[in-house]
């Protein structure tokens, strides 16, 4: 990040009519941005929010609460702009795109191959890439009937710990569902153990399309110094591998909110993000996030909009 | 509350597009307000802040790190548009008023005398319900140096509990001026202790009218059934008397948000409100709330706009 604008925006926070440090988390949004966008008062005038979508093959071993079908239903249904993303995206005056990856061939079952071929694997990367544009606040979202299964496996792959520790609910399986997420978060664990020290071959062997999408998109933003604004458990499971290559991969992420996925709060903690909001959301779609952008463009307002103290003829504390 | 719209509403969230319960308090709050406005599909169309102003008598006693003047100040603030309230109740697409009550004239001294005097009281009690009018949806806020002091009286006096479980930093005093502030709460408690079992008696001598007035509109708004969005510790110390006449007072109130003074988590939970923000904020003036704004937006955005299964041919789980 650029340190003279975060600088500025910091010595602007000081100025403002109110006083110092009272508006809390508002006042630390607008210096991080401050610092991404290079500029001391930062705008969101290009705010996007991408939903890529997936299928997953470990689908036919009975992980989700929902049949594979739903994946393609429900980007029909964003298209249309019937879903939760639509009505949230659009509160928070963000462009929507929706990127369908494949959903005709699902990933391979991955407790059998890896997830991906190689070129599967870069496709994916490359879309989610592609997806940054112009874009000046992002918002990554996923869609993919099965995803919280991957997702699990990615932190387990990355962070360690049990396969039980990042395995939740998700759409809403019941103990038994839960029971058969583990075995094939720890079948996946095994197949693959010789493969797990690299970063992208984690990606391909136990992420999906879309979760390699948002790890393409978070690299692209990250070296385009565009903020991110994380979504839930899944969408922040794409990071978790690119910690190999550098741990702080996710500074330039705000963690839009802490879902009800209990695996999430966990990997927030791994990655020392502290959730903007705690709503007890946990659809995907960038659902969180979205509502999160609406914090960030509070915090906007006030840091753009407020008189100092000497444009005010306001005494300082 | 309409327990039809509730019921209607309720039913609605679950045959959205989404699994059952997965936008969390967002589903709670689109129901909430649904009950109150008594409508399946609730809007906010005149969503209203007000900040209500008001000087203490106390601020002789060097409990705010502000000088008094600095009341006047920011009402002048709020009305060239440059304080915080200003913008976020811009961002929040909320209609702003300001109210300021004799600022000229301090409330008295109350660790000398009762704060105000019966016809005082009962003028800023009808100054905050006259606010209410049309509004669908009402943010209360306050500005008034000195008045964590008198909030924290409040509190002492409706729940019990030390004066120090109540005294914060407020806008910034160090540990002396805290002492200072627990002295006085302290003296105001043992001046008028004989008369702290009725409501409007503990207002009068311990309130300020920026408080007084807050509680005002909360009564007039319960009994018109419009949903209110709580503010920080101050606006919520306004809700404690009350809660001597009904335990439920609140009922319609949203806790918007908990801000960094230290009482008013203690507040929240005597009253069992749960908030819906923790940003670290500790302006008043209405700003949590108004920030709080946004998730209730996004909320009803996501209730009204989404398509059922039905119509989006999703389905379902």
């Amino acid at each position: 990040p650029d340190q003279g604008a975060r600088a500025a925006a910091s010595k602007r926070q000081g100025q403002l009519t109110k006083p110092p440090g009272s508006l809390g988390r508002l006042e630390e949004l607008a210096i991080f941005l401050a610092g991404w966008q290079g500029r001391e008062r930062p705008m969101i005038e290009h705010g996007r929010a991408v939903v890529f979508a997936g299928n997953h093959g470990v689908v036919a071993r009975g992980v989700s609460a929902f049949p594979a079908d739903v994946t393609v239903q429900m980007v029909a249904n964003f298209r249309a702009g019937g879903a939760a993303i639509n009505a949230l995206a659009k509160a928070a005056n963000l462009t929507l795109d929706v990127v369908p990856l494949d959903l005709d061939r699902p990933t391979a079952d991955f407790t059998q191959a890896p997830a991906m071929g190689e070129a599967e694997c870069l496709a994916a990367l490359n879309a989610g890439a592609a997806s940054v544009m112009d874009a000046d606040l992002l918002v990554l979202g996923e869609m993919g009937i099965g995803n919280t299964t991957a997702a699990a496996a990615l932190a387990a792959a990355s962070f360690g710990a049990r396969a039980a520790d990042w395995v939740g609910p998700g759409t809403g399986v019941d103990a038994q569902g839960i029971a058969r997420k583990v075995e094939t978060v720890e079948a996946g664990l095994v197949l693959h153990r010789e493969h797990l020290d690299a970063p992208f071959e984690i990606l391909r062997r136990l992420g999906g399309r879309e979760i390699v999408a948002i790890a393409g998109a978070l690299l692209a933003s990250r070296l385009g110094r565009v903020p991110v604004v994380l979504d839930g458990f899944i969408a922040t499971s794409a990071i978790t591998p690119l910690t190999l290559l550098n741990p702080a991969i996710g500074d330039h992420c705000i963690a839009g909110h802490c879902s009800a996925e209990p695996g999430h709060i966990r990997l927030l903690d791994r990655l020392g993000l502290e959730p903007l909001l705690a709503l007890d959301m946990r659809l995907g779609e960038g659902s969180g996030a979205a509502v999160a952008v609406q914090i960030i463009r509070a915090a906007l307002a006030a840091h753009n909009g407020m008189a100092t103290f000497a444009e005010a003829g306001v005494a300082g504390g």
